[in-house]
């Protein structure tokens, strides 16, 4: 998508010098826009730890990237498997809960080890096989993401046939935009590319505390691209749908189970239950790939994790052009931060995936994906 | 209610200098505990109209004891009565949208009114008439807060005893404690005296995006006066009683309809739907004159007041022991923030009144206050 006219994604091989790296640092937007180098493996080890990138396609594409690099990094002409595999361990422990980095480590390992037998590989032939499977992934998640914007455009279409062209309004929450995986993102795939059918939209983003992640990135993502949205409070959604200003609610997910539950930011669930209330469609948007076919009893158990208070009590912006974090709740006072909430599938009106669209129940999804029964 | 083991009030007269009024300057909570000392009715305007107190019962005697000083600091033995309508218009424009203000100056302007005939009155006796208006008002809202308090409990004593004396954790949004009103509060009330009666309990306190009063004011004067309690992003509430670790839910409210339609900060209405979902007891606690008995349609059509965009923007917190403000939002980034949302009766279980607890519907409130049929 567009930062400041130009097209970007997230992560790309630098093509003056494929020994770099590059992805957009995103602890600094919205504040600052800033592009950074990765020249080595443990550069890429600290970019996914400290999250420089985040969300759970790019966190792949980064650890197949980084297996690229170490690969490079090697000195010599044969690389020995047991340096392959003790780079992917250091790679993988980077966000060891990240599923997507495991699973984009783990193929690169396994293509290294098939281009040949007995324990070493040719320095010239891995970096190649790195580098094609890295990008392997980069083409299916961006095309996934397309195809997943393909169908969900649909329902903005015919909501702007039945308003007559009239603005439709859309609310998200978090995050699920092109920052979170190579382009066009997941929640926010439909937007854009109604946006460039020339379908009038607009975007109510919630501020998505603790973390901010509406009004950091997704509103900086839209905004970029020319996408008309306005921030609001998380609290503010409900009333916006008692007063009929929101038409369409779009989400993301990290977790969905094959009936449907989708465990997402903490405060989705909220949202499913206003739309309930008001009759507004609720949507997740999500790639196959997130499903987790093996919730034969659906989501409502998944275990939710408990994260740092400090991202409830320490505020970072701007403070005379310096980025200054503040404590807004005194030590003293005891917090509780829980990463993510459960919206079971009575609430959600579909799911867009990258094969189409389908209610929210074990029949529809696994008609669109018959190969996991 | 308990600051630093003391015994306070939001607001008294100096007992050591009847000439000033002092008050717990609010904005400076919870990084600073300040007691000011306002000397004359510019200082009370001054007071009200940036928010050094807040909180509709506060405003109303903190209106009229700003009647007091002004009659106190008037030159000359005879109050010509056209001094008293400047001193109440002037007063009264501090916060042109509070009711309390304007129904506390005026009956402060009726009492001195009444205390004789022709255009003037005698400045001792109007001093005295001045005070002890303030300090009926004073007592009215500490009294209906507590009455408040002792038909709440009620509901908090018996799910306890349902629980086996389990601790019993109350969800809350926003400040409709006693920092809003005398003492005890509204919402806050309930939780206060079980928890002087030796009932378990711990608050869940939403943080309450925008303004944050939640985090800043509710955490603060609960953990001052002893009752546990954890900040939560607005988000989570919804989380916790998935996972039952919500028992019961009490808000304020700012106008509720005779028909039990609550106004109240924006996001109540989020929690009332999370709770009804979950089979959580919703309430709502307030004074009647908080009743807008005129409201024959119920509240939904309410108008909701749209707040400058910079209490979203802007965050203030403490930096290097200093408080500082950050901007959180890039300025061209639009915002929308609207202040309250409307909790329709159905999701209400029931109204907490200083006349006892009624089902959140017209028969109901009418049986409770015949008088207002």
């Amino acid at each position: 998508m567009k930062v400041k006219g130009c097209h970007f994604e997230t992560i790309w091989i630098n093509p003056d010098n494929p020994a770099i790296v590059q992805i957009i640092d995103q602890r600094s937007l919205p504040f600052n826009f800033r592009i950074e180098d990765i020249c080595s493996s443990e550069e890429m080890y600290v970019a996914i730890r400290d999250m420089h990138l985040r969300g759970a396609p790019l966190i792949g594409a980064a650890g197949a990237l980084g297996m690229y690099l170490a690969l490079l990094e090697f000195k010599g002409n044969k690389v020995p498997l047991e340096y392959v595999a003790s780079k992917a361990t250091y790679l993988k422990s980077s966000r060891p809960t990240a599923v997507n980095l495991s699973w984009a480590v783990e193929r690169e390992e396994r293509e290294i080890k098939e281009t040949g037998s007995g324990g070493e590989r040719s320095k010239q032939e891995v970096v190649e096989v790195a580098r094609r499977v890295a990008l392997e992934i980069i083409d299916e998640e961006r095309t996934n993401c397309l195809k997943i914007g393909q169908h969900g455009v649909k329902l903005i279409e015919e909501l702007s046939r039945r308003k007559h062209n009239e603005t439709i309004n859309i609310l998200t929450h978090c995050n699920a935009g092109w920052l979170a995986c190579i382009d066009y993102g997941t929640a926010t795939a439909p937007i854009y590319l109604a946006h460039e059918k020339g379908i009038r939209v607009h975007v109510w983003v919630d501020e998505t505390r603790p973390r901010n992640q509406g009004a950091r990135l997704t509103a900086w993502e839209l905004q970029q691209h020319g996408v008309p949205c306005t921030v609001i409070a998380d609290n503010t959604g409900g009333y916006l749908m008692q007063q009929g200003h929101v038409d369409l609610v779009i989400v993301g997910s990290d977790r969905a189970s094959a009936h449907g539950d989708i465990v997402n930011k903490v405060g989705t669930y909220l949202k499913a239950l206003a739309a309930q209330d008001n009759n507004i469609p609720f949507y997740a948007a999500l790639p196959s790939s997130t499903i987790d076919w093996l919730l034969s009893e659906g989501a409502m158990d998944t275990p939710v994790e408990l994260r740092d208070g400090d991202e409830l009590r320490i505020m970072e912006g701007m403070n005379n052009g310096r980025i200054t974090d503040v404590e807004i709740i005194p030590a003293g006072i005891p917090v509780l931060n829980y990463g993510f909430d459960i919206t079971p599938a009575r609430l959600v009106t579909g799911i867009i995936t990258e094969r189409g669209i389908t209610p929210a129940n074990k029949k529809g999804i696994f008609t669109l994906f018959p190969e996991k029964t």
